[in-house]
């Protein structure tokens, strides 16, 4: 309360509170009055507590989410994706480490395959490639919708590997969750509701971006959306958030990883290629991401960077390739882990 | 280019930007050599350039959008709201100021009209409201949808004020649009691609908030994706960005609306109530914004913040809604401006 | 308290804050225990509360300065500024609208005083410039010295205009004492505490620029470090803050002006130069900076800003000069304030 | 240029280049014209470009930084810190890991012995501790001064590790470097340009943070301050940027060390616990550190973090501690790097 409420502002807020089956806890001070709560959270958003005449702040102590909280699942989730076409289920969870890889668009048939089998050289067990792409101009290649889903299902067919791919209109829920074994929602559609209602209902594994812009809570709410929907699938992935520093297209929040860990029970792996924007950082914040604990990375390869339709500036291959390849089989036993094909299921 | 590059590394360079169409003007200097490249933009795009041997880096001199910028249109435009059910056309543009009031939510028929009264009362020619509400938790109040719709519509043939409000799934598109005068795209969707194309093809203007992190380019950007569909009537509405300052909800970049002016066509309005998140702050940031040279305000009103099911704390009644009708009355005039009613046509 | 916490821990807590003499309230939810402090900050800064046993986190929700508070001071201040030489003591303060104007760097004794005329004609009473020069490069100009401080000296002989310079080492402080009016902080001094003490101790007033990455709070703490040492007579400065947005140098954050009169007594201005780096917005910027009810603007003009030494692109003259003028003028009428000129004092 | 510039606007640039011995190549296009200058960088400071009618846009395509550049130094550098008092020589740089740490502020005598004996059984090499403390708020703490520095020296007598000890003031220049091996310039005190010469002056190394909201380029510029007095034992230290992200103090840049390492030929370091400013991040942070090629981290530690007088929350004892020194011992060796102690020497 500010220092100017009375008694009877203090009064009207226990009032409320307690009109609504919480209770209201006063801590009278010299200069000022504190009133804590206890009771559901939900029920106090219809308060609107910040109008109410004498309240200075309001300090929310509780996480705003709970499906996807520590508090009430204390052990953390391994999601499962995989099983179809003869590939493998593939965890990516708290005992593994889950190295996917792949271009960042379909093209045509052969670069995806061809992708695919460098990313599978260098250790990946999941396939990423994007049909479907948010492009921030209207003028820029927008993927091959329906046909580079039929590529990546053909792919996965030649090797085993499952699929991830975005998704970035609820319309195209269906045939997207027909081709894929994960749905992939990016980082401009984190706050996209109804699309994250609707992956939430499709059935499949999702892998939710961070909101380049996005606090972590927003983030785990964001997932929230989907696991109220029954889908508790999920895996998160950092990507980089906005900042002032120029010479990475995104500053990689490296600590979002044990923050996420210590709050939430959902898996959390890291996109270099999108956070740094350049082929030179990827190896060293590959290296970073497994020692700082994350459940996997993600990775954009090309087997001819210069003609690739998307973000050719930061996809891997040749001698970089192979340094990650071997990051990803030496470190994660240093942090208590093993690559995901040691624990993958065939189908 | 980089120290390193060599002969071989401009003239490839040089070869790839022709082989678009483009011309290639090489300065070489005793360090460093730069390339300055003349021609379509687009075909450039697909060149990869980062990724050439030698390449240091690559920065765009030109505009990224064509449409909506004032290069090859440089009358600033004015866009016309209404017309339907007896409400007059109210313009948006340089020669007027335009007061948009309304709720945050619509809850009820009572409060919804209650609420435009108020609005019309100070001076407000569009009525804002929404049916359809964006929200962080899926446990918060969602709106009420269709129903919505149907009270915004019956309240316009109240009082006359057309009414604008948000869409947030390209599915609701055709009915959203047989309702409300003006569709908007909120902060969380402008780079929502597939809506930003289903608005640009629904033939009713729109207003589009600036990403909460969108840079003013990426915001003229997703105004081009509209304006790609022939739907140029798009009013730009800068709401307050993301930034390291706790004491209000967002940062109002009050400078974007100059910087707008000077480089695209299309009218800029300002949002004060969802920058500041508090009500103290909505009249000087509103007299800020009118000062500025905004062609238009946007801002909550409600008859009893305490019991709103939206952004209560943010909402103006008496007093300060007086003080802010007074300022949008005498303000304009001083920045060459008439309040929009005075310029208003009927149906 | 965590969710885990055990009574102990509780217990533990309430002991250490009764231990320095302050009040703890518990109140106990069925997930979750909330404690209240309440007793003077101070002392509990020492109790390092974060790292007892079972403590989630921990709110401050006082205020964490108290001399430039209006908690014990409500009247808003004003700072008046000089009187030496023959100059008029000048206003800052609630009533009044300061207009400061002046080179950004004293070049010559010609130049200094062409830009004091011009400043002058536009009706600035105070006369801003630079004799040291915080550069982010060691191959910029660093200003004059002590030989710039006599040019202004002797500039304000001529006009009656009172001088406000920066300092940027506490060991200059007598000299520039002892020319000056009034001594600047800049922004990349704002956290430079050795040096706040020091202009704290030189009994002049202090124009206290916010630093381009500092809270509103941390700002008034810095002011709070001046008052601490006595000296009362602070005038904060809002220049923009570093954001994500390229367009402009910095963001200026045009809401911390009635967020700081809100919360401080201390008067407020806008230096709109510096925050937009472009001439073009440095018009609009100050309209807004008057109508949002700023007590004062301080503009960087200059008779040649093709040759200055420092930020040619921002400096006004001519057509722009005049229009700002006419701005200064007209607008602070509009806010129930007079132009300073009209309420100073012959000393 | 803009497209409306004239071709004498073009051919005053081109004169304006030319008279201060730059060549100025105009790549002219259907649109734009684009002109390309190749010179001497500082000399074109001085032409205000910006200024120049029909100049649409600037862009510095070298870097503004020389001594610290790696462009005219490709090796990595390696600063010695110690060799007084019977400690030995520690190395920071490429083919090293150095790890340093101690308690935030020095308090007793025995608790600053204490620290770095648990610092140096985890493995520390090099002994930090603040005697001059720059603080937020002027009732906190500010550290012991010269007292403070005289039981650092005693501390590196009793256990052989060199100090690195923070200045906050120029004027504390002599008294510092008479006691310390290293002299640390503060994230608060990066752009604190008379601070930086000072140290510079010094003839000892320098620890320099990055300001909490310092680009890279400007840290870098803040270096090359120390290098022009003729100091390149500069070794830099990453600590955290302020971000909207409010779960950690600060966001870890953890791309800010490969970044540096591929311009500058500067050792970089990492603060995990500042940055943070929680204990349960510091060791997968520190983990991230050394696998992204970090050239050493400097963490809090605390024999008593309940009682200690700054910061705390984040110093580590016990199992923490355990941990942080089993990552430093066993991750250098996987980036080919080997711990500091094996290649210090002695005196």
């Amino acid at each position: 309360m500010s220092p100017e409420a009375t008694d009877e502002d203090v009064a009207h807020v226990v009032e409320r509170v307690e009109s609504v089956g919480g209770e209201a806890f006063v801590s009278k001070g010299v200069v000022r009055t504190i009133i804590g709560l206890v009771g559901d959270i939900e029920s106090f958003h219809g308060l609107n507590l910040r109008t109410l005449k004498g309240v200075a702040d309001v300090h929310r102590i509780s996480d705003p989410y709970k499906l996807v909280s520590r508090q009430h699942h204390p052990e953390r989730s391994t999601v499962w994706v995989g099983g179809r076409d003869g590939a493998p289920r593939v965890p990516i969870g708290p005992e593994t480490f889950t190295f996917m890889a792949g271009p960042c668009a379909v093209e045509t048939p052969e670069q995806t395959l061809e992708s695919a089998r460098m990313a599978q050289s260098a250790g990946a067990t999941i396939l990423r490639g994007g049909a479907y792409k948010p492009r921030t101009s209207p003028y820029a290649f927008q993927g091959l919708g329906v046909k580079g889903l039929e590529i990546l299902a053909d792919v996965r067919a030649a090797t085993g590997m499952p699929v991830v791919t975005e998704i970035v209109d609820a319309r195209d829920v269906d045939v997207v969750a027909e081709h894929a074994d994960m749905l992939q929602v990016g980082t401009r559609n984190m706050a996209n509701f109804g699309l994250l209602q609707a992956v939430g209902d499709a059935g499949k594994p999702v892998l939710l971006k961070r909101g380049m812009t996005a606090t972590i809570e927003e983030w785990l709410m964001a997932a929230e959306y989907i696991a109220q929907r029954g889908n508790l699938d999920v895996v998160l992935c950092e990507r980089g958030i906005r900042t002032f520093e120029p010479s990475t297209r995104n500053t990689l929040d490296i600590s979002a990883v044990p923050v996420v860990q210590a709050t939430s029970h959902l898996p959390v792996i890291v996109d270099p290629s999108h956070a740094a924007g350049r082929k030179d950082l990827i190896v060293p914040l590959s290296r970073a991401a497994i020692a700082v604990g994350a459940d996997g990375i993600i990775v954009d390869v090309h087997p001819d960077p210069e003609t690739a339709l998307c973000d050719g500036p930061q996809a891997l291959l040749g001698t970089e390739l192979r340094e990650l390849a071997q990051a990803c089989r030496k470190l994660p036993a240093l942090v208590d882990r093993v690559p995901s094909h040691e624990r993958a299921t065939t189908a």
